[in-house]
């Protein structure tokens, strides 16, 4: 039966000042334990792990990321509640990577010259890039012959056609600084996508979908026949739909307007994306669970926050609509997507008319579940399905490097 | 029979280097003759005037507008090729006024306080409204007895909720400098609209339209029972579509990108206005008939520009749809949305998923005549129709002044 040799996959995700984790027993897509080092470099930093075998919890300094990964495979080893008995368990890393640019359509093994790539793209993603250099730097130092792949959030999303990833810019733009629409949580529309497929029976090849990824970061994907062709995110995830804290879309000529009367460029960045989005326009938080408790209570600025929100994830579908000749399925995933009800309520309740029908009693009942949420006679399925971009990432890895 | 008096009525747009007006008698809706003043202040202007009795062309230096004011009035009087026999024929004007603000939901006959009003409306739109204020204190000065109607560019989006106008930007940017989404060419617009309703045998309150001007600037409007509940440009004319030099919507961040690289916000501005959209992405020509000439040679930037300009005029139409609950007829207007058959072609080609379906020969053979080019099978009928402001303007004067 059991025939099947099981892999350990190390997931990594190394943030600028974070550093998370999660083993996989591949390919039974089984997780052993996960945890997460937050706050590195500051004066005090945690380190929590779970598993079937207990939790961890360290509060220290981490002085950076070298001293965090130090920590994390002794906590992956622990005696009494690691996830590991060895460190050389580990067979496999993957890493997740935020902008693979024009080179990586897919996942890859990394080498010297997958190295020397993401080098160059740092530009593209200066917050995001280094940092997960860092943690691919120092997880070859730990695990000098485990071989590593990097999985891309902007991957999936290079099967886009010029038409829709162009911007009406100076073409100069685009050749000399590579400026264009790339898209991100690339492995959270594909990790949903191909679970889409799995839950209506049906192949990618005659199936057009459009995933909305719901979460503190939010984008929409058109998908047709497995392919992202369309995605709402951007040259950077500020663009597209309104988020916790950023804006999304707005007239560009805005920030001139704001320039004009003393703002300074770093201060409009930050603005735009830590205090815009659900936070900025209702006053109030970015959490929809505050905003929903503020908006029962009739607070104006939490309402229209809400409204706002539903209305621009609905324009993008019917973006979407628009750009597939039909569309299957639409899919609600993230934090906001799996477990919002209400908004998936507030979002789904006009789009009737272009066949998107929510079953609005399956959609309470079902909650956070994973399923359809649709009526029967709805031209277009709706289906929560929560994401996993980490076991994505285990799957490229072990896919990738036990062929 | 020809029981109602024909007033005259002049109808003046004053740019900030131009002053363009035609004369119409109401409410025979009947032009008497049109003419522009180009090239206000620079060394060397151009005035020319065309009516049934002739046209006039005159060469000079028009130091400002309050000369060109002087010499148009001449112009319209002139003896062998006027359109008017005395100056005071003129029994009402109109004038287009670029920005209404949130003060101006429809036309309004100007007084002293519209033009405070106006005046606190420059900041929103600079480069237009002193240059409207301009021509109308010229006007005063010319015609001291004659009632003016101010007709907003803005006044038809007033009718958007929240939730269409409000950015996901801190809601103190909306309460201190009222930026929010406003929308232009509602003019044309709303001309338009109501032309469709007559073509189409219905009244506005059950018929919902997605009007799309595609002019050197362009954008696209959901109207609902005959109000606009939504609209492509914004705080400024920058947004929405891609037009011939503006860009439309890109991500905002890559301003702070190209900041951080030593462009100026000037540049940008200018960039982003005059040196973007199909211009700046063709590299060859804003003209929709030079790039399908490219486009007909096989040139790459040719046709992926006309690719992306039809894509997002399609986005737009779908998003829309996503909005109306149904969408009885789509409108095309302005240069392009007039002439451009093979332009219409390329947006309505995949629209038939959404029910647009285009009758590709009618739209071939009727070419830039008003009429239905959608098949009469099609769910939501397709409209050629020619807009004309100007007269729009002198019906919402006449209407005004001798209701």
């Amino acid at each position: 039966m059991d025939a099947i040799e099981q892999k350990k996959v190390l997931v990594l995700n190394s943030g600028s000042s974070s550093l998370k984790y999660e083993v996989f027993s591949m390919p039974a897509k089984e997780s052993l334990g996960k945890g997460a080092v937050e706050r590195i470099g500051e004066a005090k930093g945690t380190l929590s792990q779970s598993s079937p075998r207990g939790t961890i919890k360290i509060e220290e300094a981490f002085a950076d990321h070298k001293h965090a990964m130090l920590r994390v495979g002794q906590a992956l080893v622990d005696p009494a509640k690691g996830i590991l008995r060895r460190i050389d368990d580990i067979e496999a890393i993957g890493h997740r990577v935020v902008h693979g640019g024009e080179r990586f359509a897919s996942s890859v093994k990394i080498d010297e010259d997958v190295i020397k790539a993401l080098e160059d793209n740092i530009e593209l993603a200066p917050l995001h890039n280094p940092a997960n250099l860092t943690g691919i730097r120092e997880s070859e130092l730990l695990w000098p012959n485990v071989p590593q792949v990097g999985v891309f959030d902007t991957a999936f999303h290079q099967t886009m056609s010029p038409t829709a990833y162009l911007y009406g810019l100076p073409r100069e733009l685009y050749d000399k600084y590579r400026i264009r629409r790339y898209g991100f949580h690339g492995t959270s529309h594909r990790y949903v996508a191909a679970r889409a497929l799995e839950l209506l029976g049906r192949k990618a090849e005659n199936t057009n979908l459009i995933t909305c990824h719901l979460g503190n970061g939010a984008s929409i994907t058109a998908i047709e026949g497995g392919r992202s062709i369309d995605t709402s995110m951007g040259f950077t995830p500020l663009e597209g739909l309104m988020m916790g804290t950023r804006s999304g879309d707005f007239d560009p000529a805005i920030l001139g307007f704001l320039l004009d009367r003393g703002y300074s460029p770093k201060e409009l960045t930050d603005m735009i994306n830590k205090k815009s989005g659900l936070l900025g326009l209702s006053g109030i938080s970015n959490d929809l669970r505050d905003l929903e408790a503020a908006s029962d209570k009739g607070i104006r600025n939490a309402i229209e926050a809400l409204d706002v929100y539903a209305h621009r994830v609905r324009q993008y579908v019917g973006a979407y609509m628009a750009e597939l000749v039909k569309v299957d399925a639409i899919v609600f995933t993230g934090g906001v997507g799996q477990h919002g009800v209400r908004m998936r309520e507030r979002i789904c309740h006009r789009l009737e008319n272009i066949g998107i029908m929510m079953d609005y009693d399956a959609n309470r009942a079902d909650g956070s579940a994973e399923g359809l949420v649709s009526q029967a006679f709805s031209p277009t399925a709706i289906l929560v399905i929560p994401t996993n971009e980490e076991l994505q990432i285990a799957m490229d890895a072990y896919g990738l490097l036990f062929p």
